[in-house]
């Protein structure tokens, strides 16, 4: 699978042009390289044969142009937080890291938007907007960088309120394969003024192209804030009170699901105490009537499907101490054993479908002998394992995989997807077709040939070769 | 302007496999070509040498493929309710109208979505969903098809609340120009699952090919509705309220600005009484108390900015005929003078801008001389001007345009779009280099010519030749 190509190092003149624009941020140090061959998924490494370090648009045109000049491949670099190999370097190649372009460009208050370079990252910009009234809801488990989520079409807990990556990017500005620099969309909150360009990029992983900067849409701090959890005897009345609460159009926050393994899991990875049965974690957001009124709603439903221990979260301290513990999870399931790795699944289904989904899975999860976890943004119909591995343990990765590959199946036939936001990198190539049919890759090939004609961006990502 | 090239009798062979595989659902009588060469737009008609009324897409999918062997342009057709000239036949080739494809294929209540084929409309959807508990909110004013409402990336009153089409299609089938039959996405909430094939189908205006089934989202019924208008001394403080209400985070579900021209145009067309002075038309949707705290929170705002005669609308049916009459407003324009066409303006900045924007643009209406209505979707930054002309009075063509180019640069320059949601069509491509830049443009052009390199799809649309 993905085997690369013979590797060339890369031709001379490539890096003296490189290094003439760059100077010292252009890197081919062995610490360098190695460290941008790998992200949090459990492929082999594969490091790139140099790492560039642009800060401007400008820049990243000219490192584009002098790579399509000498068709070597480019792999944009965010902060290596993928876990579908988006950044491994398949066929060698120019690994352009983005980290320096790290300003808060504008920040639009009164539009509720802000521009922000690719290499901003998440908890950077919570930092900027504080003060502000204003915030970005999205949140991936790790502290992503704006490039990449644009990239991965990455969404986290709130989606089921605030929409993902695709509803939070306004406009981009984007490097094409061969240097031609552009921008997609504006700041006006919707347009029918041509193709949906900013909607293409968002979600095509740097197969299309290197997105430098990003606008995105700026929600209004919520008057009130709560949170609470709840517990289950299975976890399937958990998703079946999710299912009524979205049902009813109760506007929930967050709504998250964790089953026993998890709580178990986080327990030990955050040293807290909580019972070790299915729980959902609530958000709710809007004014202090409005938050209570939602909540009473939700523990109603709750009660009907043997919900018990409904809780308050009452000090942001304490609601601050549960979501970290939460957004820890997969660190806590990589801790479950040593030298481990973690095989991340991510399905999303219709929300009908979910209850039947999980609890298939759940079997197969028992089958497996394997230390797995299993939560998720429910409200959306996504969940993920969390599956522990030791890729040096004989069979081991095989089993993950051909767990995945039966939940994968499964969630398709259910009219799902293989990826609710982790994307297809390298993992999830081979579902790609199953899922939308020769047609539709035939067609998203030929865009990837129409803006990337020699194939340098990012080779080997999305679209089966 | 898009003079039409030479046209050409249709082939022989052609118009015998559409009648072999259509019979007398293929005409070319000359009312028929006639009725699908126009829609509401000012445009002088342009008829097609045939029309098509499939009622499959796998027949829509062997006209493709006749019409592609042929090398003729196809241009599907919904009611004919686009603006923007998006139907005519500007180098002749085959209409295919999806009235006939007018089911409704599978609703999912418990997913909150519909299936529905291309020809089917908003009414009948909405008649269709009754005692479900759920609606779908988009509205714009005509009664129109839902493959045009893609085609178009529609939107209407309540975008500032539940999002446009490009928030609320989910999944398409789409034929190409080759007659290759695809689905793009799927009925799961969200997907990082390759290129967003939908979002760029939505808004392609039948360039990249014909829609033929949509899966839209639904959203529960509000529990509680109220509706609420208020009058202002000027446009200005009746923008900054909704300004200011967007800014607070209000989910105010529809907020519709209406200047002294419209009132006084709907109070005639609809035999209403309301004072002609502007006005904001509000609705709420939520729980009865959030839908009434929300009324509370926008009339004291309204009241801070000059706004009198806050009133509600107590019962459905007054709030029925208000915005009946609201969505008659294209009619009450039209109805200014005999013989008139409307010329619709379409633009969308920045809240931040809009005021300005309206200020701006009310001196050039005034200035103009001709009738003209103001009314907006002012939560998102959109307003119309509904410009009387009479096309054979001299110069008023010119001086609709002259007015209408104006405010688009202005719109452009203060961050926004040409088009907010009816499209490019052919009345707006002059802008389109402009708002977008030519590396967007030139990008554009080669995701058109990689799936449709005969550019047989909808000529002369959306892309400048």
């Amino acid at each position: 699978m993905n085997a690369p190509d013979a590797r060339r190092p890369l031709p001379a003149p490539l890096l003296e042009g490189l290094r003439r624009v760059l100077g010292e941020r252009l890197s081919t140090g062995a610490s360098v390289l190695a460290q941008h061959g790998r992200d949090e998924s459990a492929f082999a490494p594969m490091a790139p044969d140099a790492v560039a370090f642009p800060n401007s648009t400008e820049e990243v045109a000219v490192i584009a142009r002098l790579c399509h000049a000498h068709d070597v491949p480019m792999i944009p670099y965010g902060v290596g937080s993928s876990v579908e190999g988006h950044v491994l370097a398949l066929k060698g190649g120019v690994s352009i890291d983005l980290a320096q372009m790290n300003r808060i460009v504008e920040v639009h208050a009164d539009d509720l938007d802000v521009v922000v370079e690719a290499g901003v990252t998440r908890k950077q910009l919570d930092a900027e907007l504080k003060g502000t009234g204003l915030f970005f809801p999205l949140d991936p488990g790790a502290d992503a960088s704006f490039g990449g989520m644009t990239a991965t079409r990455a969404s986290g807990t709130n989606a089921v309120r605030y929409g993902t990556m695709r509803e939070n990017v306004l406009a981009l500005t984007v490097v094409l394969a061969d240097g031609t620099a552009l921008k997609t969309g504006t700041r006006a909150r919707k347009s029918s003024a041509g193709y949906d360009l900013t909607r293409l990029f968002v979600g095509s992983e740097g197969t299309l192209g290197i997105v430098t900067e990003v606008t995105l849409r700026l929600h209004p701090q919520p008057e009130a804030v709560s949170a609470a959890t709840c517990q289950f005897p299975t976890v399937r009345e958990a998703v079946e009170t999710v299912i009524q609460t979205i049902q009813l159009g109760v506007p929930i926050a967050r709504c998250e699901l964790l089953d026993a393994a998890s709580i178990r899991a986080i327990n030990r990875h955050s040293r807290l105490g909580l019972e070790e049965t299915p729980m959902l974690f609530f958000e709710f957001h809007g004014s202090p009537s409005a938050v209570a009124e939602q909540a009473e709603t939700v523990q109603a439903i709750a009660a009907d499907h043997g919900g018990t221990g409904f809780e308050w979260s009452a000090t942001p301290e304490e609601r601050t101490r549960l979501w970290t513990a939460r957004h820890n999870c997969y660190f806590a399931c990589l801790n479950l054993r040593p030298n481990a790795r973690v095989v991340s699944t991510d399905v999303c289904v219709p929300l009908s479908r979910l209850a039947d989904c999980i609890a298939a899975t759940e079997a197969d999860v028992q089958a497996s002998g394997l230390p797995i976890i299993l939560l998720g943004h429910v409200g959306d119909g996504n969940f993920h394992l969390g599956i522990n591995v030791d890729p040096a343990a004989h069979g081991e990765m095989e089993r993950a995989e051909d767990l995945n590959r039966r939940l994968v199946s499964r969630a398709i036939e259910m009219g799902g997807t293989s990826t609710g936001e982790h994307g297809i990198g390298m993992g999830k190539l081979e579902f790609l077709e199953a899922e939308h049919g020769a047609a539709a890759v035939a067609t998203m090939r030929a865009i990837k040939r129409a803006l990337d004609p020699k194939g340098l961006m990012n080779p080997g990502k999305v679209i089966p070769a």
